[in-house]
């Protein structure tokens, strides 16, 4: 059993006392904090990252406190003061400026000088102040001037002579009242009392990406001409493509070689046929596992020249990783002790009974040979690490153990702080939340899913606000090469404009499975399922880029309209304004300063026209509830004249179903011309 | 700097295997737990402690987990197993049923055997379950065997081994699905790969009438006949008179020596002449100080004579205990490093800058001798508790160090676990929550300030609701010697009916100050005041007990109310009602089966007739939507049918301006007759 943790500096265990019973000040109610600092909080480079705690002692006197951050757990402590709020709440905040791990915890203390300063200006006040508060005054300057450094140390000595030896009250009324040798002397508080704050609290500081990303997922098998299996060669001459519509993530599904054994046929099929490529997720062949490419996309070489191009292009690539073999993975062989046998002396396939996956093996990891598996798992990233890539999906982490992750993410982090990686985990919401909180750097989520205003305003709330905002980054997909939703299936255009649309505003990632998105694929494989007809998953499709219903312009556009408007590259300032019209919904994002201001409206009925009044938070918007403002459409280049709080929207699936409108505030009237002077 | 606290068995620290990483189930949102565990929840000797938790593992298997509790940290662990609820939400519980300190923890495991059961049953339900499956268990079965003790371990090897040879399918699964086999087997998990949660959590277990008590406070100075000081004696021939009220605890003010330096005179005049008293809080005289009496009450004989006749009459005795001195208390002469001494050689009496309170010096808790002084005081307590006292009013915690007050009450809680302590705390509410945090027994409230409708509402959901409820126990004062609110000030009797009611329905444990408050004394010291004009902590008063107006006859009736029925005893299951008249409330208690449920319906206006239509949560009052219900005023006797969750209700200050209604819900209707059959 671990011991009990202690928030400050005394002992609740019987008749011993405390370390130090004098230590007056209480901290508690720190934010953020999560579980107890059990987890580390998740900024990016740049973010200020802001403090609050309940922080009071007893009795009147004065409180000071500093909030104490470092970067890694070796350096020194740097301090900035805390700021009283209300109610005993204090704030404080600093800037992350470098990629890893930051810790910050808090220090309290009752301040006797400047209880001594408050109390002498009540007194001045009243006209009561006597040369007896001036030398108690001195005293308490004179403790202070002992701890001080280099030429503090003097010049408060000195002030506290002044005032201990002073005999005309308003010359020494004047000399206790400076402000600048009090802010120097407070400047050296009597740390032998001060509490500090029983946890130290962690930051995992990431790159920008980690926040605000686009991507892009393509079956590198889809790529070929003339029905040929596509190849590292043919993803590049796609860089253009994908670059043009305004992505910054391409992810290929798993490259290595596919498991021949039971291999899956078109649509599921649990029988194949020759030529059929199968699953790259049933990992491993004779030509090699995790750590080789499959034949028929190309070569080592080959990839490390995508990576490259792609980087050409302002594309990073993400790489997926799946844990989990192929019967004929070499692993099998040569570690059998890494999975589990059964009595007929055959591995466990992955089973869901009665459902069989005879194809798939999952990794034992209740073997005696954990540290080697994890190890070698480890190994697995390291590889691709050193081929260039630096962004993850990894694939069902919620089917492996938690502690295997946590152990696997930081120690690669440690190395190389710029990695990101992306649970690809829809499982219940607590499994989901912990893999987040154990470090994954964003998470997908259950957007899919989520269709009508109710269910998107209180997911995305819930996404979007502490305590789940400190770990957990979403990442919102309209589809994936898994989930076709019942709302794409109604094949409508105005249908996946909207998904887009939502996914791109709500979210400050996100990413589409294409090109099956900008082509509209909306089949499914049979009525009632979310799996795709003909799925690139079993087999290889051939796409029309060029086909004239492609989204790609829309896409293009939405995407540089991100790029272009910083308010959408966050989530935290995230706000839905009421509509009185249920199938439609809007929100808005800001800076911190509301500067800058994006009122996304969108129609969620990709049948119909709808319109609404929306009530405007003006206060959310910055914007002055007594003159009119501009609402000016990205998408369209319209623009609106709108005032106060309630305003008329519509909007039809025959156009664009969507406003994602900039406000601009600053509308000339009569008061901004000579002549009405 | 203290170490980092780790909750589960896992490391976070790069590159370094946790110490089982094969511990797969993970613990999180255990509740209740104060602030990750640093303080202990209260709960009262009989009470059920339900715990809940957030556990789940990876993957699909099956969990288990138990509740570990024990009274006092060195006994052996009890457990009983969680329950599932929904969304991995885990519930357990036990009983405490001794007065002291328990503690509680989780482990958790992913339950292989139980997995097995649960893929088994599947398998049959579609035909597919085969020998291998049933040798799998045994497997299982074998290993629980190992770890089985006494006859179970043959037991479990016997099963085993019949699986591990069955060659029949059918008798092997009739045999594989024995659930009592089953049962014992699951007794006997793989503790090596359990989890434990990372804190051992506590309770503080009270007696009863820590939850549940009914205050009485008197002057003793003002039993006297005729103009004389009153005395212990005198006490003792009031007891009858309070104890009819039905109240069962006596709390008096401090009854040490008062000093004569800078004594204060009526209505808290700073002169003071020959034969006025003083304030029983200025403590501390030639006589002695807070460990004797003042002579003009008795002596150390008769106070203890006093605690005797107080409990012969069903009533505890309350002491105040306020740890401040008078000028002339024996400690400044012999403890002066207690003390904060100016330079000018004085003693620093107590200040708000610009006010003086000469008469009163307080403790310097940051002394250096603060150990002896913290002894000191401890046995001031402990003196008291040889008397025979076990209820302490504190007066003003706030003013004394948070960890002097933790180490005093646990400290003296360990050898006396029946102490109660009450926080005589009026400040910042972050303030009177620690204290009750860090080990205060019952808690004073801002109850006195708390009159319409909405703020009783919201604040005493506040209190009744968790997290606060778990450590704050609030005891509700309508008045005090230090507040007579402005309601009051009316002097409307009705408004005087009013608060009682409030405080002794909404609150399982409520006082007040007498005779005051029966005999209606509501004229303040000056306009604007909460001071009593002529106040008795100044002067001696003579109270008219038999005055016609005077309200103990129905105080009387609601302590009686709040005797006989249990729900009034407990603040868990208040629950308000939607009342369409903001000047009305309403809200019920119920005991945790809804078989007994008490309304109270309250009519807050003492000056006029108001009526309105309660909406009432019918599921709460455990009252079917389709059955009549009869509601009881068990101040009037009067019966009213009511129907459905719109009832009308109508209450004058002419009359009582309160229903305290029980619910009858068993209704005789034809249903009920044999001709209806």
């Amino acid at each position: 059993m671990t011991s009990k943790t202690r928030e400050d500096r005394t002992t609740a265990d019987s008749g011993r006392y405390p370390v130090e019973g004098r230590a007056r000040a209480v901290i508690e109610g720190v934010s953020p904090e999560i579980d107890a600092g059990r987890f580390p909080i998740k900024r990016v480079i740049g973010d200020r990252v802001v403090v609050e705690a309940d922080i009071f002692a007893d009795g009147h006197d004065q409180i000071s406190a500093d909030l104490l951050y470092r970067f890694a757990d070796d350096a020194e402590w740097m301090r900035t003061p805390f700021v009283a709020l209300v109610n005993d709440r204090w704030q404080s905040e600093f800037v992350v400026d470098q990629l890893g791990r930051y810790q910050y915890t808090i220090v309290a203390w009752v301040d006797h000088l400047k209880t001594w300063r408050h109390d002498f200006d009540r007194r001045l006040a009243a006209g009561t102040h006597s040369l007896i508060d001036i030398k108690i005054g001195a005293d308490h300057i004179a403790a202070h001037a002992k701890r001080a450094r280099g030429e503090d140390a003097k010049t408060l000595s000195d002030w506290a002579g002044e005032l201990a030896d002073a005999t005309d009250l308003d010359a020494a009324t004047a000399r206790a009242l400076d402000g600048v040798r009090l802010a120097t002397a407070l400047a050296y508080p009597d740390e032998a009392l001060q509490t500090q704050y029983g946890r130290e609290l962690e930051i995992v500081v990431d790159r920008e990406r980690a926040r605000f990303s686009s991507w892009y997922e393509l079956f590198p098998r889809s790529t070929g001409s003339n029905g040929a299996h596509g190849t590292f060669g043919d993803v590049e001459r796609l860089l253009p493509y994908i670059a043009q519509m305004g992505f910054d993530v391409l992810y290929l599904p798993p490259v290595h070689p596919i498991g021949r054994g039971f291999r899956k046929g078109p649509n599921n099929n649990v029988d194949s046929e020759a030529g059929d490529p199968g699953s790259p997720w049933a990992i491993g062949a004779a030509e090699g596992g995790h750590k080789s490419i499959l034949p028929e996309l190309g070569s080592l070489e080959d990839f490390r020249h995508l990576v490259g191009a792609a980087a050409d292009h302002g594309l990073e690539m993400a790489l997926d990783i799946a844990f989990q073999t192929s019967p004929d993975h070499p692993y099998v062989r040569e570690h059998p002790e890494w999975f589990r046998w059964r009595p007929d002396n055959t591995v466990q396939y992955a089973e869901n009974p009665p459902k069989k996956y005879q194809d798939i093996y999952p990794f034992e990891f209740e073997t005696d040979a954990w540290r080697e598996l994890w190890q070698e798992l480890r190994d697995v990233f390291c590889f691709w690490i050193e081929q260039g890539v630096r962004i993850f999906r990894v694939d069902n982490p919620h089917t492996k153990p938690f502690a295997f992750w946590e152990w696997l993410i930081n120690s690669l982090k440690t190395e190389h702080p710029d990695l990101i990686f992306l649970s690809e985990s829809f499982t219940r919401p607590k499994v989901m939340y912990r893999l987040a909180k154990l470090g994954f750097t964003q998470s997908y989520t259950y957007y899919a899913w989520r269709n009508t205003a109710w269910e998107i305003r209180e997911y995305l709330t819930e996404l979007t606000t502490p305590p789940l905002s400190d770990y957990l980054r979403p990442n919102l997909w309209p589809n994936t090469p898994d989930i076709l939703n019942e709302y794409l299936q109604s094949g409508r255009r105005p249908a996946f404009i909207i998904r887009l649309i939502l996914a791109a505003t709500l979210g400050a990632s996100y990413g589409i499975y294409g090109p099956a998105f900008e082509l509209l694929e909306h089949v499914p494989s049979e009525p009632g399922k979310e799996e795709y007809l003909d799925s690139e998953k079993y087999q290889l499709r051939q796409w029309n880029l060029d086909h004239p219903n492609s989204l790609r312009d829309l896409i293009a556009q939405v995407n540089q309209i991100r790029h272009d408007n910083a308010e959408l590259q966050q989530n935290r300032t995230l706000h839905f304004h009421t509509i009185d019209n249920p199938t439609m919904i809007a929100y808005s994002k800001s800076d911190a300063e509301r500067r800058n201001v994006m009122l996304t409206v969108v129609n969620l009925d990709p049948y119909h026209s709808h319109s609404g009044w929306i009530d405007l938070d003006l206060d959310v918007l910055g914007v002055d509830e007594t003159r009119p403002f501009q609402v000016h459409d990205l998408l369209t280049g319209d623009r609106y004249l709108w005032s106060g709080r309630h305003n008329f929207v519509q909007l039809s699936p025959d156009a664009i179903p969507a406003h994602i409108f900039k406000i601009r505030r600053h509308l000339l009237t009569e008061h901004d011309f000579d002549y009405f002077m």
